[in-house]
């Protein structure tokens, strides 16, 4: 039985998780059910997809993601199902498919025409958990909609690089649990326009002229514990998912404040890297 | 194997949602446990009715659910176990099986006598555990408990109707993830007492003429998407559980707020519908 | 199969539970995953060991614990997998073993020692999922670390007795969902140095001459429920996990605040017991 993941907008207050969950197992008792995030911000697209991309790699091939973000189903939102790199995702046509990934393009797309036995305000339940459904018990996607050849896309979110090579301008893409700062300028991205040659990471009034492979790489551990800077500190590093990320060492944003508030940086802000 | 939920207002960070979960694994290690809520107000049976009405009827016949909300054993709060819509519930006797369904009536209940044999500060994890476990091996509920015939209500929480039939006052019993208000005042009372007649919806200074069926439907798709007014557009609907729902459209209460914060309507604030 | 368990200061909204769940499902596909604790503040070691003891005895034995909590892997934070009261423990070697139980000693203690062929910036991911797979599938604890015989401990954290055995020192070491303060002060100390002499017990300014066993011990339910003293009500019980805990009976810390707020204390705050 594939696995059904689960990534909203919903929070965990509401009934509205439990009540797909609630729906999927009523039609697949043996179903395995797994929560990526509910606690997206509401309609916020960009984050859902760093989100999903960095979760749904570590699920078995076959997995079938249901997105519920933004899917009320209207003229411009239609609904789809996408087999990517070997997952199904389902989800409304309202870019988040070309923002999950950019290395592969999805093997098969339909938009799903099942609309007029389902007819409702809350499509997640009632649209999406019967395709999810449908697949798990090994349906094919033709059976749910019709084979369509381009989705959606959302322009302006990649990085810019300029002519001459010397300079990269991203912005922040996701700020997490410990109010780190996420780019979205990748690791090869760095290394192919970078070259190996001196850099300064500016962002606002923070610069960086280094970019750490692990958190614990900006302390010098060959100093007495209570004579170095440690806690506070700030780095550049690329973060677990291959992203250049701006933090604050062993930050608790609840308490003294993460990169995000210190640094006086939110989502969209931007991050310039000049090159020698 | 019956599924077994839980709805607590423990919240998600301290030991006591795992300690009901390990010690359900304890007695059935192939139990099906979902969660519908465990961010409930402290002690706020109204919001937890709303929430389990809104989840539980989409689970299969026959789930369990626990209800650990003000569960504590009093002279005044006992514990029941009630079957309801073919439904297991076991939760204290606290006026909450009342508000979740005025259409049924309770099957059977059993105030539950097991407490000599168990004795804490945790009742959901000591009792009401075991007996969802009893339940869930096939068990009756004559067992565990005597047949009552009555359980505590509580009173003043359903909308009035004036004597005219020309004014409906309700009231806000719920604020959902998204700032959006729900009221007491379902679709099919506002059916029977509006007759299809015109109307004036008022909540504070808020007004509304139309009701909706989804939250797309505020919008007119025909005008250019970036000369229409969407964002931040305020509407009514019939939620998808039936209410009447006061809304902004793709509202975000944590950035430009909801619809509680733009109305400043909280709980408990009337709402009221004129009829011509 | 074994049960796996999982505390993180990873939050909800993230990816990084979900990647963790999907790569445990990934090697054990019918792995029984359950969260204990995803909200600890970050880094936070003591408030991570309280939530964990008072849920691991809930499972049953041979379950595995994952516990990411400061858990990047570097001179002076090893990993650590550690058998004690008959449950598996998955963490770095920071002291949080210790804070778990001071009753018993680890029955087994390796240093995780396969770094070599793992290596990144989430070593929960990587490192202790595969650790757990490992147990979970009855592989030994040699098999991927060397024995050691001491572990990492934190001293200061338990209440100081004065010579006179007159008075307890302690200090509030967990703040609960009802905003309810958990001291480090248990009913056996507390009975052990008591001897069931009169007391005070003094904190910042409030001063309770009781400790109750149960919240509603503090409620006299031969007075009308109208005209007694109940919501908001202070009181000392000794909770469900054997503690001193300074509580309002029935509070909401969202709305009218809790004993955190009510009594001003926090974290570390110090709790004196005086005895007659």
């Amino acid at each position: 039985m594939s696995i059904i993941t689960l990534t909203t907008d919903f929070g965990l207050k509401d009934h509205f998780v439990s009540a797909v969950k609630g729906a999927i197992y009523t039609q697949l008792p043996d179903a395995k059910i797994v929560d990526i995030s509910h606690e997206i911000s509401p309609f916020h697209i960009t984050e859902a997809a760093y989100v999903i991309q960095n979760a749904y790699k570590n699920f078995p091939k076959g997995s079938i993601h249901i997105v519920g973000i933004d899917s009320e189903f209207t003229p411009e939102n239609k609904h789809i199902a996408v087999l990517l790199d070997g997952h199904y995702f389902i989800c409304a046509n309202n870019g988040l498919i070309g923002l999950i990934t950019s290395e592969f393009n999805p093997e098969k797309t339909v938009e799903i025409n099942i609309h007029d036995t389902v007819k409702s305000n809350f499509p997640v339940l009632d649209v999406f958990v019967t395709v999810a459904c449908h697949i798990a018990r090994g349906g094919t996607l033709e059976v749910i909609g019709k084979t369509v050849s381009e989705i959606k896309t959302i322009k302006g979110i990649t990085p810019i690089v300029n002519l001459e090579g010397k300079q990269i301008v991203g912005s922040i893409i996701y700020i997490d649990n410990y109010g780190n700062l996420i780019t979205n300028i990748t690791q090869k991205l760095f290394k192919d326009i970078g070259k190996g040659r001196q850099f300064k990471i500016i962002a606002r009034t923070a610069v960086f002229g280094n970019v750490y492979e692990r958190y614990s790489d900006a302390i010098n551990f060959n100093i007495e514990k209570n004579k170095r800077e440690e806690d506070g500190k700030k780095l550049a590093i690329f973060n677990s998912s291959g992203y250049l990320e701006l933090a604050i060492y062993k930050s608790n944003p609840k308490t003294v404040g993460g990169a995000s508030t210190l640094f006086g940086l939110n989502y969209r802000d931007t991050v310039t890297i000049n090159f020698e």
